[in-house]
């Protein structure tokens, strides 16, 4: 399903509340878009309204990723298996997450009477440990320990290929039509008009793509995780709390915003976008702030905002 | 906890969209104030925000009725009890509907490691005859079977009883204080400043307070449902298609416009309102005026509506 000569690399935020969903935030749900490929991450009540309005088509998306089992990350499961269901989809949808997951989707879905055609597979993650999930040589997807109240996994995803560019300085030199051009980009070569054969390998350049996503939710902050997460391009963190709750957030399973932060800092990520924040909070702002201190390259998550890397 | 003083009966309507939401429409969801006792009636997704939108604080409800477990009237269960555990609820609530969704809450709360402090209570409905829920000798409540593809029920809530009332053209006779009316009112005597007694029984007059609310979705059209519904001062029908569409309108167990209207008129309702639209329908007025071919006293049922009785 991924686009291979696509660019495109794109976390889309569908929810950024804990526990419960408040006036303006709704609970965890993030989709990434890997060249077309999508990937929902989490899936909180109603995330099948935030995908519709996001002009997501739910039959699109290809893999659903669990964090954990608490409820403002699956409760939208089974509203959006069944709208899939209505709407035709034939295509299998891999559902990848902690033990539990498919009791629950199973059990919902048998008691509300809902068959769907499309199938459904069940991957079941080992919290205790780190999974290589997929790998292709380009795409790898894994999976890590977090360390919340109950089993809970992050997971990253790392995009390494080489892209065939086209030299235009070069392609300058040579008279050519949109066909000759079409064939130089596929590595076919092409007869001049002199004569001469013009080598694709001759007008084609290699572009190393790299791009990364590491996903944290939920987790205290445990030094543990950075090896899963190191120098990638983006870090999603939770910062359940502002930086005066150290205690409860260590509590509750949850993360601050200056223990989020410097999660980022010493894994050296490019950029740093926060989320699951307690509905105590009306005003985010101060809690990019307060990440901002430690680590410069905060984003604040909001619902709706699309990060490309 | 109903208010025996309070004349508020008052539907609001949650959700209007069947089967999977729209951009502005929800599933099923239904609010009923009968006396400051809070019912929700069927519990789509979101349903928990559609309640807190509407400034219903969800550890209010004392009763939710279920009609049947199709996921679009129950989906929003789990996020709402949980959400209810989270703010600290400990007063016992009632869940009542047909076979299946005591299973369907309790796997949903196991496997969220859910722990909620309150008790819950299931009622579980016989779907193939009328029961009678409560009755108090003021407020009864009955539920009946509907005719849909799966089990499924509608409720009827009525309340009759005797308002005492001042009557206040009498009470003008007399230069009484604010003191003195509070004891009439309460069905003590007063001693006038003459030597006279004011018996309370000559001042208060008995008000007769007769209200009903009956509710059915989702069903297909069926006389045999009448005797249940007739002379309700308001009656909530189903109405997912048009009138063309009426033999999909079979084939799914749903009814349409006319039908709805056609059951208004033979049991004699006061006012019907609509919902449960299909998601094809953008435009919600021509299905409206439908309705009121048959049946003049239709409302369109639309989100955070409000009808008082």
């Amino acid at each position: 399903m991924r686009k291979k000569n696509s660019n495109t690399f794109e976390l889309i935020i569908l929810g950024t509340s804990s526990a419960t969903p408040s006036k303006n935030r709704h609970p965890s749900a993030h989709l990434l878009n890997i060249q077309e490929q999508l990937f929902l991450i989490d899936c909180g009540e109603a995330s099948q309204v935030r995908l519709f309005l996001n002009k997501i088509h739910w039959n699109q998306l290809s893999h659903i990723f669990i964090s954990h089992l608490h409820g403002d990350h699956i409760f939208g499961l089974p509203g959006l298996l069944s709208s899939m269901g209505l709407n035709g989809r034939q295509t299998k949808l891999q559902i990848v997450g902690p033990e539990g997951l498919q009791e629950y989707v199973e059990t919902s879905l048998r008691l509300s009477y809902c068959q769907i055609e499309f199938e459904l597979e069940f991957i079941v993650i080992n919290h205790t440990q780190s999974t290589n999930l997929y790998n292709d040589g380009e795409l790898s997807i894994t999976s890590f320990p977090l360390d919340h109240r109950v089993p809970c996994v992050g997971y990253c995803f790392k995009l390494a290929m080489q892209h065939q560019k086209l030299n235009k300085e070069k392609l300058q030199n040579y008279n050519l039509n949109f066909s000759d051009i079409k064939k130089l980009q596929i590595g076919e070569n092409v007869l001049l008009n002199s004569g001469q054969t013009l080598h694709s390998k001759d007008i084609l350049y290699t572009l190393p793509i790299r791009k990364s996503f590491a996903y944290c939710s939920d987790t205290r902050y445990n030094e543990s995780i950075l090896p899963y997460i190191e120098d990638v391009d983006l870090l999603y963190h939770e910062t359940t709390y502002a930086k005066d709750l150290k205690q409860k957030a260590f509590d509750m399973g949850h993360a601050t915003t200056i223990e989020a932060a410097q999660m980022a800092k010493l894994a050296k990520v490019r950029q740093l976008v926060i989320g699951h924040y307690s509905s105590r909070y009306h005003e985010l702002q101060p809690l990019l702030e307060e990440c901002q201190e430690v680590f410069e390259h905060t984003i604040l998550g909001v619902e709706n905002l699309r990060i490309r890397i």
